[in-house]
């Protein structure tokens, strides 16, 4: 049997699972990340991690046939990070060539959100679908797409930066600098300060009530909640959130026209409320004729959609 | 030495032409299409057409290796049209199978559009480069997206339908019938259009003493023609739509992240004027480093680019 490594190197915390050649995750474990530590000595210690959960499962190090790692930042080449979006690392290093060297294992880097599409387009939401496109909707958008099994990476690991392709001319200012962008309305920090606004002005609603008037504590599940139990305010910022992320996955369907779309992250478990809106604006955004046959699932792996990325690298790419 | 046919079937005429395995075209030749007598004698004309073509050059029907078509509609598979843009002819038929039957060589369909970008990509302006989008700028707005020289057709054969991503929430109506569409704003039609809305309220400028008051005959080219000769009004138009053609670039480019971004068609001709605007506008609207290395060029082929794309399709999909 074959075995292999799939690594979500996080800002704060580090997930790492050995998988069968199945895909399936034998043993799996979470290890702080302390980046200020440097490269070198946080792989060195991801490494030391790889190698205590071999030996619990008794796997020998020459059965290890490649590690996958999802990298918070664009990746080229499957080798080079571009920039790293939480750490202080430098940039422009081979840290697969540097993995190989402390490990001895053949290593592959991708972006997180690449890593987590590609691992539900192989073994969850996507599996048996030739393309998808798998958007992870959390504090911020990010995409990747997935063409007969192959990521879209982008020739400087851009490739499906989704987040910030632009709704609104002149629009909402985005963490980015640029303006308008998909992420500024329909992330979970888009939904909060959408809600925030309105509340400053409107408190006569459930939400400010559910809040106690700490509009500081508010998130984005708390709209959801309150929109589930009919509460007007919190519905119409739904609706508001709902129709561009109509406009966002829009425009993804006519420039791609995949078989279907994932939705993953924290702010798709508001589940159908959400989804019912967006629905409906599509076909207000989408050509007809992307909309055939489509499917719109929730991803599938949760938090186990990155690990899974890693081996998908080895079985597709 | 092996020969390929390249076939661009237009609403009014169809051009055909013989290639060698060099993509060199070695004669050619346009015929109407006379698409109201139906499927299958405008293919026997064709074949016909391709037939006495060889004859001319000597060429031997065993060395005709494909033939390669480009159809004005969504193409599924490289064999079955969604629909026809512009004829009346039944839809979901396998047209590359029954050319197979007709002419004994296989056949392989794609999009009209996705014809240019295969062409350009392999042959002409981005050649040697493994990713590009070609936009193609005229009456509409039509694009085709080569990723490691191939395609992304799409699942229904809208794959590259760029010209229907929307820019403007319930903004101006598309000839699609939904709103806001890039197309709208970016197209010569769109150009024609804003520019007659504006010269409905001012005369007072180049552009109305050019067309001597006949509004009617305007045309897109007329707009570029007197920015370039320094009509204030005619600069605002073009910074008008330059601004939106950079938009609905950098919303490519931040989901693609590809190496060249290839402009042909009527407007593209428009040369530096209306480029310069849209170089401008990336920098607001593509993410720094999807224009790292970013190639903005103009389309090399001509209207070559739909023939030399027939042979593209043999060797590289």
């Amino acid at each position: 049997m074959k075995y292999f490594t799939g690594v979500d190197l996080g800002g704060t915390n580090t997930k790492i699972g050995i998988l069968n050649e199945n895909g399936e995750i034998l043993i799996k474990k979470s290890i702080k990340t302390l980046s200020e530590k440097g490269i070198v000595i946080t792989l060195k210690r991801i490494w030391q991690t790889i190698e205590s959960l071999m030996d619990k499962k008794n796997i020998d190090k020459k059965n290890m046939c490649g590690i996958g790692i999802g990298i918070p930042g664009p990746v080229i080449n499957q080798e080079i990070v571009g920039f790293f979006a939480n750490f202080d690392w430098e940039v422009d290093i081979n840290i697969s060539k540097l993995m190989e060297k402390i490990s001895g294992i053949q290593t592959k880097l991708e972006n997180d959100v690449n890593m987590i599409a590609i691992g539900e387009s192989m073994f969850g939401a996507g599996k048996g679908s030739a393309s998808s496109i798998t958007i992870a909707l959390g504090t911020g958008i990010g995409g990747g797409i997935v063409i007969n099994s192959k990521l879209i990476s982008g020739i400087n690991g851009a490739g499906g930066e989704i987040g910030h392709i632009k709704l609104v001319e002149n629009g909402k200012l985005c963490g980015c600098g640029q303006k308008g962008c998909f992420e500024a309305y329909a992330s979970a920090t888009g939904i909060v300060r959408e809600a925030r606004s309105r509340l400053a002005i409107n408190k006569k609603n459930l939400l400010y009530d559910s809040l106690k008037g700490n509009i500081e504590k508010l998130e984005a599940k708390d709209v959801f909640d309150c929109a589930k139990s009919g509460d007007e305010f919190s519905i119409e910022i739904v609706n508001y959130v709902g129709n561009y992320l109509g406009m966002g996955i829009g425009n993804l369907l006519n420039t791609i026209n995949p078989e279907i779309i994932i939705l993953s992250g924290g702010v798709a478990l508001s589940g159908e409320i959400l989804l019912e809106v967006v629905k409906k604006k599509l076909k207000q955004y989408a050509l007809p004729i992307t909309l055939k046959n489509l499917e719109i699932k929730l991803g599938e792996l949760g938090n186990d959609a990155g690990i899974k990325g890693g081996i998908a690298l080895f079985l597709t790419q």
